[in-house]
């Protein structure tokens, strides 16, 4: 298990040596994370010319963290509070003979550049840019088995949710209830803010829950994932309260449904990400609903719950295999509500049975 | 209401004119919204030369919000995807005929700030520190009033937990039912992640909770807060599990309890924030617990949880009136547990009764 780790590391120097710089600092949490197994709060990650270091806040007893690492990389813990541990970093690099390094300038502030700065001015900062979410777009099958499991659990709570009573609940009640089941079925807990959306609410994109109650007749959209040994899942599906489904609601259903399968099913190694999303938005603007359309109908999941890729209009690049994105399109009619439908999947070849479908509640418009 | 908001605008602007910068680009969430009333995801606060302009990534009903602005700030809603508020603020500054732009460079990444330097390079850039993060220290009634709202669900939810079995249960499990508590109560959400800790784990300063059983015997400490209006608040208690407790757990017990003590009562209008630490830190010193001791025995609350003023060894300041803060000191005996003993006070003058506290569970140790 650790070698996986040290073989990320390895990879991002080849790419870091190619880009003419030999050491990195590493401040992103989750590519902290990535590339040293554990992200303890404030901590950063330096990829060093003799040694890697995982350079932390203060003793490791004393703080919040994400796990331990799980490998012998070495841990240097800052004596004192107060110390930024990045400024330490590059101290350390400089002291290990770097001479130029790499820094993540799209999560480091200017306050924190500037100390770096100031404190090691012999050293030339360069920016490492995303390397290390690009890095980890393709997953392993370890990942992948880590968002299956996510999956799983999110659809057990989503399962249990629907056997229970619905109607005169509030959307922050079922969300809470849907959290405290995702941990019951093992999560580390939820993967983002569970979305419960009723009524008028139904279909908004990360809708957050009110106090209004579920009402007979009430479209019920519910977005939610599990995090599993810090992986992230997203599951959304949209149910009608009652008896018998309205006739626009059974039209809007069957309209988004067809997008997200027409979604799921451009999925494949080499499919552009703009063709996916047009797939699935193509069918939703020619039945009229080209105005209000979310700005992308799916994203890369993983130790982020938005990753790379964005499936967008303007998205450049192309899947691969092992890309676990979702699919998500949806039409929200103000003032009536509206429909999401929403799955993560796994890229996977045509000869490998095609996209794996990991979130496998059913999509039938269900009256509950 | 919205005066509030213009008013603390118009503090901010003169504290910006002092510094030679007419206008300002607030960024950090807490900061937009303290400003602005509401701080919609990815939203910035333009403090313009002829306007103020909250810029929103995108049209408000499409994105998850923290609620809407309350007064008549113009909103900038960008028109597509993928633009950054920030570069489109500075623009409109630009636009206004501002000069010099003042930026939260302790919130700004370099990649965002350099996006601005290639997108207006006519604006000069200049920092505005922690300006917004002083105005914040001290509170209005009507701030210091969510605030005790947010305690008293905080009691609430304790309370009722410990009225309830504890022995079996795991620390996952009980942190989750302490956080259904505070919504019921009223809460917009926990204040931060709910901390349970049993056993060996009790007394550790934010201890993630973990699948372990509370037992007969254990020390229990929990911590947790209740997010109203935006406000946060804080409240720890360690108890004893089963009959009586031993008498180290008596005597440690006592020693937090005098700690805690005398850090609140040192709390008054003109006390260095180090002396209040110490105030705290020697009661536990010079019972011989220097060693592993948390960096700081207190800090401010408010929008955020962890605001200043830190009470800390080495911080710089006094206390003000109407300043919420902590007190919190812990001692973590490796293997055996501890306790930590938490409140949220309000400075207040001696004239006015000296220190308020939000909450008022008790502190005796119960065995439970």
């Amino acid at each position: 298990m650790s070698e996986v780790y040290a073989t990320r590391r390895s990879r991002l120097r080849d790419r870091c040596q190619a880009s003419g710089s030999a050491t990195a600092l590493i401040s992103r949490p989750a590519n902290v994370r990535y590339l040293a197994g554990a992200a303890p709060q404030g901590s950063v990650l330096l990829l060093g010319k003799t040694e890697d270091l995982l350079v932390c806040a203060g003793p490791l007893d004393d703080r919040p963290t994400e796990g331990r690492p799980v490998e012998a990389l070495r841990i240097h813990a800052l004596p004192g509070p107060g110390g930024d541990p990045a400024v330490a970093a590059a101290d350390l690099a400089a002291a290990q003979g770097g001479v130029c390094l790499a820094v993540e300038e799209h999560h480091l502030t200017v306050a924190r550049h500037r100390a770096i700065r100031s404190v090691v001015p012999r050293l030339r900062l360069a920016d490492l840019g995303g390397a290390v979410e690009q890095l980890r777009v393709v997953k392993d099958e370890e990942e992948i088995s880590c968002l299956r499991i996510g999956a799983e659990i999110a659809d057990q709570a989503l399962g249990e949710l629907l056997e229970s009573i619905l109607v005169g609940r509030t959307e922050r009640h079922l969300a809470l209830e849907l959290e405290r089941r995702l941990v019951d079925h093992g999560a580390d807990g939820p993967a983002f803010a569970t979305s419960v959306a009723t009524g008028p609410n139904a279909g908004r994109r990360a809708h957050r829950p009110t106090d209004r109650r579920v009402e007979e007749g009430d479209f019920l959209s519910v977005c939610l994932g599990a995090t599993y040994r810090g992986y992230r899942c997203e599951i959304g599906r949209t149910f009608v309260i009652g008896t018998s489904p309205a006739d626009w609601q059974i039209e809007l259903y069957d309209l988004v449904f067809a997008a997200q399968r027409a979604g799921r099913e451009s999925l494949a190694p080499g499919a552009a990400y703009r063709d996916v999303d047009r797939a699935a938005r193509q069918v939703l603007d020619s039945a009229g609903y080209a105005q209000g359309l979310p700005p992308l109908t799916g994203h890369g999941v993983g130790l982020e719950i938005d990753e790379d890729p964005q499936l967008a209009p303007a998205a450049m690049g192309k899947l691969d295999a092992c890309v676990p994105v979702t699919v998500e399109p949806g039409v929200h009619l103000p003032g009536r509500g509206g429909v999401r439908i929403d799955d993560t999947l796994v890229v996977r070849p045509e000869a490998d049975g095609g996209p794996e479908l990991l979130t496998i509640t059913t999509k039938e418009l269900l009256a509950l």
